[in-house]
């Protein structure tokens, strides 16, 4: 990579995770925005600057309809992808991309690991990659980090892992209206239950967070087992989106379980809903030696997660080309610059 | 990398650090322990299981004077070279082993980021590094993990950082004798001091955690200002080691502070004291989003360090040749077995 040659990045998805990436795009001096990617006509040819509500930062990008489009105006060498939590029809997605040589972070749980839901599309996916040079990664803060990449990390000051304990609770009445309704908020308990056992409410790339370390720690595990029920409200809530009276749905809980012939265990507990006390991510390896850590108040949700999208990028192109997996890529981390980046310089990925 | 293939680690130092390295490579399925390496003529030609007092793990490696005489009985992929805390002696120590290929993980407290004190011969040995395939790389717990990595990997999800705080006070009491003595334990406060002054008391490797986060963030920052003060014990103290008195040296408090020009800042504090009450690491982000995180007890010392080093070896071996930074290799982890790691399946390293 050319440190004086700043990343050409386009957006695919312009939803509020996707304006909000472009507004931390624009803010980092290594990224040149070369183009937003959207289905919806009445933004195709808009220019970011008005969409985004921030005139000064685009002076030329604007909205394609499809990245066939995009690369028919523009070089481009990484791309955003905020637009599903399903591998199959992110890969769909992607593809073209990928075909492409690009580099693609997206926030598709499913992408967190991929194997897990679509195997051989993962695998036909990384083979294309090997052939054009692309790679794909899927991250974010739940999954991508408190859940998954925060435990794997702590575990590497210990010469032995026996479990893997991970807790994180969501007061969703500080979010935005979209995670207040995705928890169930209001809802009938039973009605909640009834979509969750369809697998039409719940917290996606939960078992795919449970992968992840089962996978860096080298545990083949069996079957993983999730459950999802509601939090039942214990007092009448009333929040900027939603009323919700005692005995209603405040929001979720979900836990997925996994362990290991040989007795290795992961635990991963998640509550989110209206008014919930004490939010905060915690870890507690039972390792040799032990670690628990907390984070009091937990890692915020919308800009972390974009946060984690943007700082990814780097990291990607210097990674070998491919399904690649956070644990694949160097420690995460925010950047001012890319100047002082000894690895970067050395590298050629671009 | 061949996951079928164990990898060949040999021990290069055998004091109490380098013996407890060993027992952990004896314990993971992916080490296959070749020997050991130290200058004392008492131990050469001994065999590891007499020395580890671990007849089982080591049925036919035995010691060796140096690295060439290691080299003309046995292959060699990796080395865990714990004898220094000098970047320039510690190259010295580690060149014949890179001139070969070898991957070295150091506990070298100044080879985190050797670049601060011996800026040529970093760049000497790297580029030497260039023509072997030789990689070297310093890390540990402190330096190596708590200030410095954690912090770093923290910022993964943020969208700016402005500061890094973090804090680390250790209880010297519960630890083995060579740290209570480094800390000054029973000192005479000006006695102390005075050493302090000279470079000939303190704890090592500060200055580099300081750099390694100014590095990851892109930050440009000028002079590391650097104090280490006595804290004066403030009751009579009786460790298994030392009597300390009222007034005399209890430990140190050693503090690390740099800023950039536009205001960026890191302030890292240390204190390692007798008797020390709520002994933690504590990390504080002035950031977007905000992120404290806290581990009670903080990550423990000797056992930590080494499975530090340890869990290194195939990160170290995935990464690129060179001189090699904890923030150019995959996030650390512990690993049970490389079996089902794709990045590694993918490698060609050895």
């Amino acid at each position: 990579m050319n440190i004086n040659k700043r990343i050409k990045v386009a957006q695919f998805g312009l939803g509020p995770i996707g304006i909000s990436s472009l507004r931390l795009l624009a803010r980092k001096s290594w990224v040149e925005v070369v183009g937003g990617i959207d289905i919806r006509p009445e933004l195709i040819g808009r220019s970011l600057g008005e969409i985004t509500g921030d005139l000064s930062s685009f002076p030329e990008a604007k909205v394609y309809e499809s990245f066939a489009a995009l690369l028919a105006s523009t070089e481009v060498d990484a791309i955003v992808h905020t637009a599903g939590s399903k591998a199959e029809q992110s890969f769909a997605q992607i593809r073209p991309m990928l075909e492409h040589g690009i580099a693609v972070v997206s926030s598709c749980e499913e992408l967190l690991f991929p194997a897990l839901r679509a195997p051989e599309t993962t695998q036909e996916i990384d083979e294309l990659c090997q052939t054009t040079g692309g790679r794909v990664l899927g991250t974010g803060v739940n999954p991508g980090y408190v859940l998954d990449v925060l435990p794997i990390c702590l575990s590497g000051v210990c010469a032995s892992v026996k479990g893997v304990y991970g807790e994180r609770v969501v007061d969703a009445s500080t979010r935005r209206q979209p995670l207040q309704k995705k928890v169930g908020s209001g809802m009938d308990p039973e009605e909640f239950r009834s979509l969750a056992s369809q697998g039409k409410a719940g917290h996606a790339g939960f078992q795919e967070s449970l992968a992840l370390i089962a996978n860096s720690l080298g545990w083949k595990i069996g079957m993983i087992s999730e459950t999802i029920d509601p939090v039942i409200a214990d007092h009448d809530i009333e929040t900027a989106y939603f009323s919700v009276e005692t005995g209603q749905t405040a929001g979720l809980h979900q836990v997925v379980q996994a362990e290991t012939a040989e007795g290795f265990w992961i635990h991963l507990d998640l509550k989110m809903y209206l008014d919930a006390e004490n939010p905060h991510d915690m870890i507690r390896l039972d390792s040799s030696p032990s670690i628990e850590a907390t984070i009091p108040g937990g890692v915020a949700g919308d800009l972390a997660t974009v946060a984690a999208l943007v700082n990814a990028i780097p990291s990607l192109l210097n990674a070998k080309p491919g399904v690649r997996l956070m644990t694949d890529l160097s420690v995460p981390h925010c950047r001012e610059s890319l100047g002082m980046e000894p690895a970067l310089e050395a590298e050629s990925a671009l």
